[in-house]
């Protein structure tokens, strides 16, 4: 049988999620919380499906729902948005990223994106035929040549994606960052695809700025949220897209065929949930501590953290002890020292490496001590 | 903006629903249960969401859930299946049915689809670059004639999609048409996707003949299945698919990129609740007692229903009695007599129009009762 794609092998998360199980590793690879998700939640859930909302949300989600969430932006972004014509519930961010691609993406249409890049983007623009622009972004730095982005950019660059903050890396686009886009932009037909899905995880008293914020983007972009990594649930798979009216309009074309609508009582149970704003506003301090933690941690070992300025991700350079390649490294570990992590070469087509493995610190106190403990092992 | 999808309109489901909503009538109109799911069900998801299943499940889904699912289908159609390799679980019906499609279809292949025709097939092949290749069968006998489709199968068709039993017609394929279906694409590299979401409603002592019993045609069969109408639960978007290895390496390409993996706890729960083999063994005479209860009261109406062999819809002709064309005829009933359909009509792509409404029966008993009573005033 032919195959469309080709290149495509099991996700980096899968293989390093199973190689910490196969060797009873510590997980810090795959990017979810071992920590459990508030039982209010729970308890909301249990209280919508026992009250009988079990049958199919509308096609866009829950409007009551959608109200809540562009409450959310408007307080947080200062952008007023129309719950029922410009936000799209979906099954989770990958999902809204495949959608939004699927919804504008033809043959021949140019992607830019950014390396090191969330593992779907590729596959999916070229599923649609579309090529793959990829701007190489180097460890430790991580910093966007714009001059470069300039470059690569021509009338047939359909699409920008942007992933602040950014996956792998931690790093957050700086108002430089946002204005140079704005500049580059301007006077083309380009399409922004903005993964915000870590929004609330910025530290050291960022202000996450997302692109709703940019009066000179937002009528071009698809802004794509997380509510996995909002609630601590990675498994309910649910988020959400919002876009003006006029792409809303082609995102839901394809929604509606790709899923048709979304987990009704799970809807409700968050919506309810979120109209406390200490849900939201405390998570940078939450996982900021985790951070320090493990900064601190890893301070009496030989792996050179990267500060990162955002997400649940941390970069270990481990290129004082050892010349392996990231993927024998990060398995060698996981075997050796019973801690699994990501090579960071699996977010680069050509597999760039640079030494350099990602750890996830969306984990309990006790996880993150007992990581420590071990990767101060390390010789 | 240009448009991929230029065609799409807001599906006859919404805009059904919709209208019942406002005019303040029963909805049999979108195919949902008004009742609702197992209690017990309902307390699986709970005890598995409070010990804490609620991050990221397996790509693939839960092996455990795939090996019940292995077992069920052993036991109904005798057909061993390898629940690491060929199963997987997807986030309803629908989510399966585009996948497959976008894992196989590329610009210029022709996709046999038999017309009444469930609305997401042909934007979804369409998005991809592939050609309809329609099949029209006709109210009220629905019968396909397969020199038909032979003088439409060439070297071009890549896929024909079936869907047994059939939503609108609630026709069952008989024993001949797969055999006829079997002769005709034995000697091609045709793939058939094979919905059979209602493969659990089927009527007056008939067993689903499902493709996976048959030895000629599994191999190049993608078969779709539901949960969300096996446990009354369409709102909880959860279905599988099932195809040999070589098809579901392809299969999973996609899927991996699309949505990555689907809700946990529910998985668990599910898996929990399908060991009681009556989950899925009683429901083919709890709605053929529904089916009897519409039919006897509509037969007291100036509507003809067509007696359906599957799923949990009902067809009723209105000709004796009406001119309009569908789609009016369905608005006009919605306000006049409280009762909301669905008009056959949007299943066609011309949208022939043959004075027929779908009523959906998965009702509760008082609602049939309340529909039926306000059906028979119609003059
Ligand atoms: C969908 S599995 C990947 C989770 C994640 O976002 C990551 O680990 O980067
Ligand atoms: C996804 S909404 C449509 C439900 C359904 O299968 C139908 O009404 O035909």
């Amino acid at each position: 049988i032919f195959s469309k794609l080709p290149d495509t092998q099991a996700s980096i998360f899968s293989i390093m999620s199973e190689c910490a199980a196969k060797e009873n590793a510590i997980n810090l690879s795959q990017g979810f919380p071992d920590f459990d998700c508030d039982p209010k939640l729970i308890s909301f859930v249990n209280q919508y499906m026992t009250a009988g909302n079990n049958q199919y949300a509308p096609m866009a989600g829950l409007l009551s729902l959608r109200e809540t969430i562009a409450e959310k932006v408007n307080f947080l972004y200062q952008k007023p948005i129309n719950p029922d014509l410009e936000i799209t519930i979906t099954a989770g961010g990958t999902q809204a990223i495949f959608t939004t691609i699927a919804a504008v993406i033809q043959t021949g249409d140019e992607v830019i994106i950014f390396e090191p890049a969330y593992d779907s983007y590729r596959p999916t623009i070229e599923l649609f035929g579309g090529k793959v622009v990829a701007v190489k972004l180097k460890s430790p730095e991580f910093k966007i040549d714009w001059e470069e982005v300039k470059s690569l950019f021509s009338e047939r660059t359909k699409l920008m994606i942007i992933n602040n903050p950014n996956n792998p890396s931690g790093k957050c686009l700086t108002k430089e960052d946002v204005l140079k886009l704005e500049d580059l932009v301007e006077q083309s037909n380009c399409l922004i695809l903005s993964d915000e899905v870590y929004e609330h995880l910025v530290f050291d008293g960022r202000k996450h700025l997302s692109l709703l914020s940019s009066t000179r983007l937002a009528h071009r972009t698809f802004v794509i949220a997380s509510f996995g990594k909002l609630i601590h649930a990675t498994g309910w798979k649910i988020g959400y897209v919002i876009a003006p009216t006029e792409l809303m309009i082609e995102f839901r074309k394809v929604h509606q065929f790709l899923v048709f609508s979304v987990n009704t009582p799970i809807q409700y149970a968050i919506n309810d949930y979120l109209k406390d704003r200490n849900v939201y506003l405390q998570l940078n301090d939450f996982f900021q501590k985790k951070r320090d933690f493990l900064l601190e941690g890893l301070s009496g070992s030989r792996l050179k953290a990267i500060v990162p300025e955002g997400t649940y991700f941390l970069l270990a350079d481990y290129s004082d002890l050892s010349e392996e390649k990231e993927l024998t490294f990060a398995k060698r570990i996981t075997s050796e020292y019973k801690v699994a992590t990501i090579p960071v070469s699996a977010f680069y087509k050509d597999s760039l490496d640079q030494q350099v493995v990602r750890l996830c610190f969306a984990k309990k106190q006790e996880t993150l001590e007992k990581a420590i403990e071990n990767l101060i092992r390390i010789k």
